[in-house]
């Protein structure tokens, strides 16, 4: 099966970190490709951010619904910007990180803690959880204090985590979701420290789009996530740089 | 003082009603103007719609606050496309209609439904209601199921309001929402027709910026809504046209 | 038009208190006038005390909607006490300063906590974020400890507010609402020493009447809030009954 | 030990029924005795005659507390208007009908429904149970459609009674509250009929009562009912002062 | 009237001071008999404890219902384990004493806080507050980290239930639940010690029991608790078969 | 990987489908066995069912996980009975059936109903709903009418599914899970027949297992789902004993 990844920022060498980790996690059989969108901003971090991404991830889901031969797409942003747009144009399972993390943190824990970038960034976490119905699993959200793209000094990023992490524990949590696609590749060391379940989202976000397409779901397409009527859009959205 | 008005779909013609109507609720000392952003789709019933409208309404937003003196700002579609993402962007006050309504409707009766344009868009009513921590208020939603360009012919519209008002009202429901900017002008016939309150949004939106900018009140800009980051942002969005 | 505001407790040195910053908020074409009922406490900071208020608070409604030609009605105390009682005795706006304060916080805040008098009556405040449906709004609910009648001392007021205005913040809010008639002054120094936005009750009341009026609504008496029928009121309620 | 029921409203008729059905349910051991304030509305239907009898109710208790050697209060009408105030002015047990009526039925249901008077009491049955947080345990609230003074009529009474009951039934309700202190003699022929349980308040008020002053447990005055502190009361209300 | 205590672990000293004080609370006519089942765990600290007690709690409630006439059931392990099932196989009133202590907790105080055994027994009160609709009225549940099985030193118990107690008391509870059977002795103590109102479950099981035999009250039997269907029981459980 | 299937109750040929599903269902590389308990009724369509069938549940996850080499676990019941207990003797995954459809059915679905066999299992539905905090998600829930034993008229059967499948989708279901391990075979064609997504719970268990081992996931173990402290256990529970 085919999996797209779309990065909804615009920083290649992220989406190439987020292929790379998925690639290892995906079975043989499974082709994974990761892209950023041609628009948008270069790092999500704020609800602005979040709404001038959400065009480039719905194009980019449909590109590979009508073009790529796409069997499922995940959105690796854990804010799941566009989420509910890009069901809408599509069948095909379509997955958000956050909604992946905390789908396997429900099935393997009681409860869970989410550590996201920078504390400007946590309505963004509050509202993916209320998204998903996820509230009431949730013990804490606490901030790393790191900007998607201060992630150059890993050791300084791991110490900010496991600083975090630490607290998360205190708070209850027996199980962490990483809030950034950018944090994938240290769950295990942190599990390892911590003493609990360390989940990023891009992993889980591969695995469960396997089962989906393994089972061939669609999303259903009664009335709440029908296709959108076909419409005049104009213009472009230069204008919106800030 | 002087209020901006964003109607976030494209079609001019609605806009010029809703300018219309907030012009008649407006104080002679309230100046009103009512744009459409250059981008976006013609109507706004669906969440790829609401998606693809944001980020216009984000620019008209920054372009009121930086260059045209606006001193609030309304975003006149049911579902509040874009409005945490323009409260970041500004800190003049920004109300949706949804929100107006709601907040009328909370302040002068003990319970309301809404009335919206297709069944389709069922999940925009359902999301602004959770946006808004509304839900306990809200006895009922139903669909008039007439699309937001389908609205010539005023009688039949008004017909199909107030049949379905009449559910609403066996639903409990002491006050009814119209979910739809284009339906402004009928609140008051289906008041003195249904027995209970009714409310647009635009009228509310008017009359509470006022009370904001009266009160010289500013959006805090300590973390939630803070001033994004300035990015670089990549681009364009022709090619989301489905 | 005309607002009467009614100050629940018999404090009458308050009563003028309320009414300058009313008044001062008010529009040119608004004339204010506040009362304290001729029966009732000298301060209202328990639950007894909000039971003891209410049937003083109504009767000042009655007469001002029947014999004043009062257009709108604000109930000047944190609590609320008697609002949906009143609001079933006239149909005009009637707005408690709780409810003024939660109204106004939820258009310019994304969340805000609640400042209020006395430890002892916490219980007030949890009662009328209940009675709003505000609870998901509300970061946290601190005390000053000061009593009602302890205001003399302005500066050791301020002080106290400031200290736990701080503790609010710390708890993650970006708004404060002064649970307090009394707090009024406060509000402006409030906002400039904490970085939030501060919020009284009694001028968001003013300016929130002066939008319902403008707009002319009236509190539907379909049933939840209708009318009272006529009833047999012993002893020394003659001037409630209507 | 010393039971006192307060019936908030000043119909002796409905006080001596209520006393009658409350010996026949108590304790040898147990006194009871019933009264009506010297002050209030003949019939509680609406939230305006709630907060007219709660004066009253809450000087029925201070007097029962301070000069009557009372053990234990009830306040009966369906309502509890006045519970948490007297809760204050006393250390001793003071239960509400519905109150009662609800603990007994979590204790013996999975769930129940509430039948009550006049539609337009209904606004008094969503407040009774959000302020002893049963709004989950409830399946539906239906009105009978008779006020308080039309139950001369007992065959109309229970028709009414047990078609409403039936409809609760189909709501899935396997107990029936009966949300007025005059329906206490229909209970066990509703019980019958319908094949559910069905609860008044009274009688397990009373068992409730009894249980509570068995275990000699006080109010906690710590904080959220601690006793009021004296003040200064104007007007009628010296009877009230303590 | 006949009460049948079913202490759900195997440890049959507990099961005696437990019939202890609940003799000690009962009235002269009542006949108190508490018991061990003949399975289960020595003590239940886990959910897994739970599950291996429930059968024999379900076979003691049969037995007591069909063999030796009692009239009404207390489970007295704080998690309630096996409550809901028992109340399917027996029209009588079955009661946990968790449930017990919750109810008298809410008819007596404004909210409570809960003290435990073990920090790993913190999911059993999580599920019995989630079971009993309670989590509202819960302000904080605290581990006084001794096992069920280390009571002997009676003074060090006191000692950490006095201390975790105080915390409660900080968390702002004006109750404490005492989750275990096995803390019944302390009560009176640390009452006097916190100012607070302490609760055990054993007495107030007894005494709500008392009530609810009193009232001849019955389980309704119409759907979500009706008498299970008789089943083919493989393995050990013909005792359990009815 | 080996995944071992525990349908809880006792009868073999439902076991036997169970498994033959599961193995239509999982990877090549995946090896399925299903087993019934020992012990535990024919069929679960009650809550002392669920009891009765708990312990054997949990003794098969301990012998699969301790001498069968299992690598995760799945309850084929709807109901998930022993869930959390046999999470707490394991660290590998463990996952109910209908855990598993309400995960896959919030991750393809904006909400869903439930189809369950008997009036009288609506308990064991509520439960789970809540057990797995998703209330939020569901629609309605609907009994079919036919007991678990009475599925021999495969007709009868989907016929009477088809039937509440309508109404479910009346109450707007995009979704419906299959509250039953024996109506798996059913899914595809309600699917075609309904126009919304129908899920049973045992192949996505299947699919949701594979991808847990993928991931190397283990339950944490810090506090809320320790392994129990080992017990004297009475009575017939030597197997059970670890």
């Amino acid at each position: 099966m085919k999996i797209k990844i779309i990065n909804p920022n615009t920083t290649w060498s992220m989406t190439r970190e987020i292929e790379e980790s998925a690639k290892q996690s995906a079975r043989e059989d499974t082709e994974i490709y990761a892209v950023s969108p041609a628009t948008g901003p270069d790092s999500v971090e704020s609800l602005y951010d979040e709404a001038l991404a959400a065009p480039g991830v719905i194009s980019e889901v449909i590109k590979g619904d009508r073009e790529e031969g796409a069997d499922a797409f995940i959105i690796a942003c854990f804010g799941d910007p566009g989420l509910e747009a890009a069901k809408e144009v599509t069948d095909k399972p379509v997955i958000g990180i956050a909604q992946a993390a905390i789908a396997v943190g429900k099935l393997m824990a009681p409860n869970f803690s989410i550590l996201y970038v920078l504390d400007r960034s946590q309505k963004i976490i509050e509202n993916v959880l209320k998204l998903h119905h996820a509230e009431e699993d949730c013990c804490s959200i606490r901030s790393v204090g790191l900007g998607v793209l201060e992630f150059e000094d890993k050791e300084a990023l791991l110490q900010a985590l496991l600083k975090q992490g630490k607290r998360c524990v205190e708070d209850g949590a027996e199980c962490i979701l990483l809030g950034c696609a950018g944090y994938t590749a240290f769950a295990e060391e942190m599990r390892q420290e911590l003493g609990v379940l360390v989940l990023d989202g891009v992993v889980p976000a591969v695995k469960l789009c396997e089962s989906l397409v393994d089972m061939a779901l669609k999303t259903p397409k009664k009335k709440l996530w029908a296709y959108p009527d076909a419409k005049e859009i104009s213009g472009f959205y230069e204008l919106i740089k800030y």
